[in-house]
């Protein structure tokens, strides 16, 4: 499956361009005078090849574990992943509120989340592992669970599609997974493990320099090729993270788009095109978080983010407060009068 | 009615604001991660003195014709204004689009259009004059006209704050208007005209240097003092600025929030502000425009934008933007989980 995904992939035509733009222009403004709007309006056009449309978006928060908290990178106990997914499937997390503002649905899935969870019938099991093993010694999983974990996105990300999705979220929950995260984008992008390593949920000075030593040594033991990006999954983590991946694949095979949340989305996409370089014009940036290696996982994927309110949170809260953007322009897009339809003077004078 | 207005404008009492903020760090997330989102909802809170709403937003595009377009300041006819206000009217503009998407009313008024506007029902006549007066030769109205502009804009921000409205947002339409918030801007900052003018709706190099000389004769024609928020607006105008400061003071009196739009909004809240400095606790600004003049209205209003997305429309299309943020802000205050009671882990490991 993962390699038809991959052939699947190419990049997007862009005979449509200089159309897509003379139709902005000859709505009722100034030309270029909404922005960067215009610029979600285009590329959501050029991603479907046609009017963008964000009737239907679904974001996916992904969960799982991870074996490197053991070297006590985060500021709260794993026993909290388990307890927030159990949040989320309530409604009463960050991410739920802020989708049902938006008119998102949420899939919630574990990835593989190391304590039990109450059962729940909203609950999606799509689990690899009971969490990662430690990256600080060895790799997070093996190659075939990391073509599992992708395999398992990209199939939730095709049932989306094939039930009208026409915007896909990318989430997580996982603690632990900014150290992962941070190890992924240090791989991909070379940046130095200091560089790249934030401060997560909130850890102190102390916590910070275990991280970074943690990060690095992760680095040392794995040796990831930062050119093979399936290799890059199975030695750093983590399971949600290759769950996102398959989405970014599965979103670029179909031509939908896909609003990025923040580092650790950023990390899955740094993996994405790795794999198919392609992938990469379907991504949205929806904002920069307050984590620093985002900023280089960005800069590496050659993406401007559109929001920048100093998030560090994830769940997918990013992308869905993107919706709202994306939803503005596709509506600039199809409701505005033209020049024309409006009898307004669009002759400069 | 000004006069009371301004007597009513008290600073926000404090106290609420340790009780606001425990109530932000109880709900499920890391303390602080949800970053800026989280600054609006302790503002909105500490504004209404009690949990934020964005129940019933109400955006005001004030419109108006002003005499210093003959000096050839702009890239459109005067025309263009009335033709705006019917596409206003007919529901095609940008602003009409994004309020139905985040479900504001738009109350379309005239503060004085040069042009004749079609009959329609919808259209709210406060017509102060046929356009201001050109100000690169002599004040764009009188004193009387000044106070006749905030008070008719104040009023209609009362009945929209009388009829239930929660968030106010400002916006306007005007070929000129750039120049005489640039020469607003210039009068009460201190910054020099070629810093505080832009290129409006898109004028080429030559009209910019036209319009840097207008913005500098205005300015030298009619001394205006900075600290004289009432002259500033008598002798640069216009009409709708003078509306638009009206809306922010009756905001500030009643404690409603008000999302501002671009430069033109700027420069009517630094008159509101100068006229009652305390009206500043209420302004959120929306974001910030691609016109260079906002940068230093913003600045000495001593706002930070929430979005930046180099837009440059006005109509209030930045403010429509911002209510989806303050919405999310608003719900996450009302409908997240706290970690008691979704039994999360609060205590940091």
């Amino acid at each position: 499956m993962l390699s038809r995904l991959l052939e699947t992939i190419a990049p997007l035509p862009t005979h449509g361009a200089a159309a897509a733009q003379e139709h902005l222009d000859n709505l009722t403004k100034p030309p270029g005078s909404l922005g960067r709007l215009e610029e979600i309006a285009l590329r959501l056009a050029l991603v479907r090849g046609g009017p963008p449309s964000v009737a239907h978006p679904v974001i996916f928060t992904f969960a799982a574990d991870h074996g490197v908290t053991v070297e006590g990178v985060s500021a709260y106990p794993q026993s909290v992943t388990a307890q927030m997914v159990e949040n989320f499937l309530r409604g009463g997390a960050a991410v739920n509120v802020l989708a049902r503002q938006a008119g998102a649905r949420v899939v919630v899935a574990d990835f593989g989340v190391a304590n039990p969870v109450g059962a729940a019938p909203a609950l999606v099991a799509r689990r690899i592992g009971p969490g990662t093993a430690n990256i600080a010694v060895g790799p997070a999983m093996t190659r075939e669970q990391a073509v599992e974990a992708i395999e398992a996105g990209a199939g939730l990300a095709e049932e989306a599609i094939a039930a009208g999705a026409d915007l896909l979220g990318t989430g997580e929950m996982g603690i632990g997974n900014t150290t992962a995260a941070s190890a992924i984008t240090a791989a991909i992008t070379g940046a130095a493990a200091e560089i790249v390593t934030g401060r997560g949920t909130g850890v102190d000075d102390v916590a910070w320099r275990r991280k970074v030593e943690v990060v690095r040594r992760a680095l040392a033991v794995n040796a990831p090729n930062a050119r093979d990006g399936l290799g890059v999954l199975e030695r750093l983590g983590g399971f949600e993270i290759g769950g996102l991946v398959g989405v970014i694949l599965a979103a670029a095979a179909h031509r939908v788009p896909v609003a990025l949340d923040g580092f650790i989305s950023g990390a899955a996409a740094l993996i994405a095109v790795s794999l198919a370089s392609a992938a990469r014009d379907v991504l949205f940036a929806s904002h920069r978080s307050a984590e620093p290696g985002h900023v280089m996982a960005l800069g590496h994927l050659g993406l401007e983010p559109y929001l920048d309110l100093s998030m560090r949170l994830g769940e997918g809260t990013g992308a869905v407060l993107f919706i709202h953007l994306a939803r503005a322009a596709a509506l600039i897009w199809t409701e505005m009068a033209t020049f024309k339809s409006a009898g307004v003077d669009g002759q400069r004078a």
